[in-house]
């Protein structure tokens, strides 16, 4: 089976997901006159986005790139991909969860939402980890040999993020913030790891084909 | 007519389905601190998102694999086609009623539920059954010809279906969970239709050329 | 200029459209165990969305078939394809429109929805008026020479079309419901339009060239 | 980096924040027998829209022409273009309370809804100033070479954007129509910029290669 359609696919759902995020954003209730403090009271609900878009957009670069190796793709790959997809989308709900348990500044529900968020977080990275396991023990599937090296590189990424989202779920008990702190590290790894991963693929293909 | 465009279509209409079925979710009322049970309430929309977010991928792994022997396409598989991504995007309601009679737990309104459901699921295998006849009478369109035992190993599928959801409105009468676990039954067993298909496509098409 | 984007982000803008038709369903108020009598009186809600999809269905077809023919665009195509994709998306308003006010059963309400979709079925004919006249007179960006004929044939379809619409807005005024009439078989004579169309292309293509 | 999941995945958002605008529309609250004047009472939501439409619908020329010159794409590219959809995305949020502040028409929530536009616009412009500067050091991303022309026809674009955008801002404390005449101003300008960077490169191409 070709690339494409799975490209195709997984790119629509990538954007759209990216896009409708900015559906949660809803004016608030104002007095006449009052519209800005409104807005500066909806900080909560920008920062979450951002930060969720941020996320979004570096699974989509990670995405993009490591399936550019792929020649083409088996019905596990698809199946394991829609699982993939499946937990990436339900991130649009912790979002506004985080959004609005910020904004009541209530502590049990800020634990609550923050715990939701690291879930689907965790959810995320261990479909990473199954997908890398699974293309590892299919290089027929790929354009070109990947060095072991390669596999080496990354293989701990998704273990280390499941473990900092899993610390971040104990930590949130007994500090919000430190737990939101925790989540955030986990999102801006992951960029970090993009980048790592991105360098390695390039010099793993340089060492087989210069293609 | 060349399949690109069809195909880049029918995509974007899986993936924005697929997508926006999240934005059923709705943060709900809470008392302050409150939050965690008034999510744990949600299970009927988690229930039903997540066997929708299913059935929705099911469906467009068929139309993956299926329409990939595809050379190309006329006009009147364009219109079929538009015809069974209307049957699909009709999911997107029942999926939010059956969420929410769950919800209220009266035994009238999950009957109702269900069974607008199940008349979609219904309708949905109903489009199958008749793109599977039309496109078996026009082997010209094929990549390759496709072996009869192709099209009588499923062509049957969408029977079954239709007889699944049929039997479970009628059981939803008697009784709603067992209504419930028949739906359930008929999108699981979508799924290993896909497979089976999916295998019987692989060996004809390896019957006739090593593509 | 190359057609493929041109045709991805209008592929993309049909199928979003077509499928957040669906995001106007709104599960109504009822009693409980009065689920059933509630969707029942949602009949022009499913109504005004299947014309509705099968509207921009049939939009889609046409701009699929006629495009098709295109071997590159210029500015100006693009900037034309802009105001034909945004007189579509604004379809989803009146489409809500229609259905309220069906809903709620208003003569002076009705009027207006009706019309409201009315203009908006005018603009969308006036751009596919334009789009055509552009077209003809520039044959240098098709694939292969379209004959006389074909533009003849087709040149009539937008002017047929808003005579109609414009018809449908005098009616309404007389009797919503030969105004309704006339809207409905404005959409519908789309569609006989658009097969008379894609064999009129068939049979310009064939006597130029055997593609 | 091949540049068509690139593509693909901008044109994807670019087609969903552009239907999605319309998502903006809600049926207002109105008296049986009065929905005309409540619909008339929303012409700051088609405005708005319409110009929102119009300014995404730019950007999308801009996107697909300016990049029409790369042959590939690197890492730093798709984390640029990245940054720019986020500023685009923004975009849905103040053309929703630009249309409800102008409804209620309060100074003070007007001057906010404005400035709020301003900033997004703004912030939309200086991603693109990044972008030109990026891709002009990195000519060998580029399909031919472009001349020192061309950079130096269209550097000053986002840079006059901004100006006009930071102007506007000002303006605006001063008087909420100046400032919207301005906004509207630099929105129109964009247009007008994409017509002349279309030109300039379309000439820049020529003196080098007849592609």
């Amino acid at each position: 089976m070709k690339t494409d359609r799975f490209q195709a696919f997984s790119d629509g759902i990538f954007a759209i997901l990216i896009t409708i995020l900015v559906l949660e954003f809803h004016i608030p209730d104002y007095q006449p006159g009052r519209l800005l403090p409104a807005l500066l009271a909806q900080w909560p609900l920008f920062l979450s986005y951002a930060f969720s878009y941020f996320y979004v957009g570096t699974l989509w670069l990670f995405h993009h790139d490591y399936f550019s190796m792929l020649a083409r793709i088996d019905r596990n790959v698809n199946i394991l991909n829609l699982l993939m997809l499946f937990s990436i989308t339900l991130l649009d709900y912790p979002m506004s969860l985080v959004a609005d348990a910020l904004t009541s500044g209530n502590r049990a529900d800020m634990q609550t939402a923050f715990i939701v968020y690291d879930l689907v977080a965790l959810f995320i990275s261990a479909t990473f980890y199954f997908m890398y396991a699974y293309l590892h023990h299919h290089q027929e599937l790929k354009s070109h040999a990947m060095s072991n090296d390669f596999y080496a590189a990354i293989k701990f990424d998704p273990v280390r993020s499941v473990t900092i989202y899993g610390l971040a779920i104990l930590m949130t008990w007994w500090s919000v913030w430190f737990g939101a702190i925790l989540l955030a590290t986990g999102i801006i790894f992951h960029f970090f790891a993009y980048l790592r991963m991105s360098k390695q693929m390039a010099r793993s293909k340089g060492a087989v084909t210069h293609d």
